[in-house]
């Protein structure tokens, strides 16, 4: 058992069995989590967080692997998250975790963790802000946030990035639907991978079509660059748009803005967690809960007279 | 103005227009739409909820509109939802909604509903929960739910529905990561849609392994079907093995427990959201919240601890 404050100091000189360690406490929300993190805070904020998000089946793993291999050749110790929040069944990706390079795998320079589930009482961005920040504590710089998918929750995951990476594929993305607006507005940089593929103009031009509708006032051009992550092409060229980029969005009004809002959300979101936590062990005693599910299923009870009855219970000291 | 009372009237006995203003006030929340929501609650659960999910580009939206032209021939009078969660920027899809079929545009027998954007305090899932339970007790039935994606939300969406179906297409599935566990485990029959194109039998091959480590306990086998929905291939077939699907699954304790998980869900996060609201007008009254983001991005204050310190005003009566 190490002690918290133990943790802490070994945590901040970056060393691998305690970032481990820490990790799971502040994903398992244990106490000794939560004031881990509250100490971490003033240590945090120094790394930069790259997003990488995109379509399933776009070469994300790939991609995120070669860039790691990139930042370990310069020395950097860096952090990977993966994030999955499409499986909340099975608590992982069927195959279980996709193999990673060797090379990656055994280098304690470069800390993974997959993160799939996401808790009954939501706020998957939340753990990823929190995971992030003992990472970037630990001196984890870059860290790599990837995210299988394009949904809402990828959005608001990648949203915590200082910059984000939309990774699309050839063919996939000729169709519009693909290319939602949401993926498109969180992009600083686009990559088409498998760019040996077929179909890589009309997916530049698809990208370059939907950039010109999107009205950004930072004056930042997102680039499209285009790689074949399996044979490690075009990565450099990535790595050096990221850099780029950053130092831009650093200075930008606009991403400091979208860093508020995502700090807000993530504010709220915390709060939402808390409160229902709370409200449910006072309400719900016991099997309580189950009996009100039963009512509802024998619709005897509306589920929204349910919550009126029980918010008209909470009340908010001043 | 039309009276609540007289709504309520008009709306059961199915009347068009009665039901896109109810919808209105639901989907807004305003106090009139949840008095109704009650008032509708015995009248609801008597129509079939199909799910209709997959990646994007997948041609739901042709398979949604042709089976809705296979029901109206039947003389159903049916509803549509098209939940796309992933543009919560433009509060819609790009290019607008899609061009639908001209003859169900103008057809009173089909109700359309486009929902995009998820409110601050989120529940996109309840949000179309609640549609959905307007439109079944209109009399539409079936009710279709569209979900564009594959994430976390349209797997929450499509828990509502009676019966799921997950639409896939060649190539883009024989990538493993396209099949998540989530989404084979949602559904209830999967349709290779354009089925004319390459990769059909290697589609199929995976879909049929990844569903053989599904350990499915009420003896349902999930039917795989192939359709050309651009030109009505495979509509019936689907119509007939959604039939069959839905009265194997309506006698399965398996999908009863389902449904019990659902409703459970449903009412949690409703909870969740009131909780939130009533709290945040109380404890951030003004700019009070603003003034606290900022402090947060400058790294005085904590975001748990400021959590903590509210929550600690929380009081629930008993």
């Amino acid at each position: 058992m190490i002690r918290s404050s133990d943790l802490l100091e070994s945590l901040l000189k970056g060393d691998a069995r305690s970032l481990a360690r820490a990790i799971t406490l502040v994903e398992n929300r244990l106490p000794d989590g939560m004031a881990l993190l509250q100490q971490l805070f003033p240590h945090s904020g120094r790394s930069k967080v790259i997003g990488i998000t995109g379509s399933p089946g776009a070469g994300k793993s790939s991609l995120v692997d070669r860039l790691a291999a990139f930042y370990r050749r310069q020395n950097c110790k860096i952090g990977i998250v993966a994030v999955d929040p499409s499986s909340p069944f099975s608590g992982g990706a069927i195959l279980g975790d996709r193999i990673r390079m060797n090379a990656l795998a055994t280098d304690p320079g470069v800390f993974i963790r997959s993160m799939a589930t996401r808790g009954n009482l939501g706020g998957l961005a939340t753990a990823t802000a929190d995971v992030v920040r003992v990472l970037d504590a630990a001196g984890r710089d870059p860290v790599l946030v990837e995210t299988v998918g394009v949904g809402q929750d990828e959005i608001d995951i990648v949203k915590l990035a200082d910059i984000s990476i939309v990774v699309l594929v050839p063919g996939m993305g000729d169709d519009v639907q693909a290319l939602k607006a949401g993926i498109m507005e969180i992009g600083d940089i686009f990559v088409i991978n498998k760019c040996d593929r077929p179909g890589v103009e009309k997916m530049e031009r698809a990208i370059q079509a939907l950039l010109s509708l999107d009205h950004r006032t930072d004056g930042w051009v997102p680039p499209i660059l285009k790689t074949v992550a399996t044979e490690g092409r075009g990565i450099e060229e990535l790595a050096e748009a990221i850099a780029k980029g950053y130092e831009f969005l650093q200075n930008s009004p606009l991403h400091r803005n979208k860093k508020r809002e995502a700090a807000k959300e993530r504010l709220l979101s915390i709060l939402r967690e808390e409160l229902a936590q709370k409200t449910m062990n006072a309400v719900f005693p016991g099997d309580r809960l189950e009996q009100v599910i039963d009512e509802i299923v024998r619709r005897e009870k509306e589920p929204h007279t349910v919550v009126d009855e029980i918010i008209r219970r909470v009340k908010i000291d001043a």
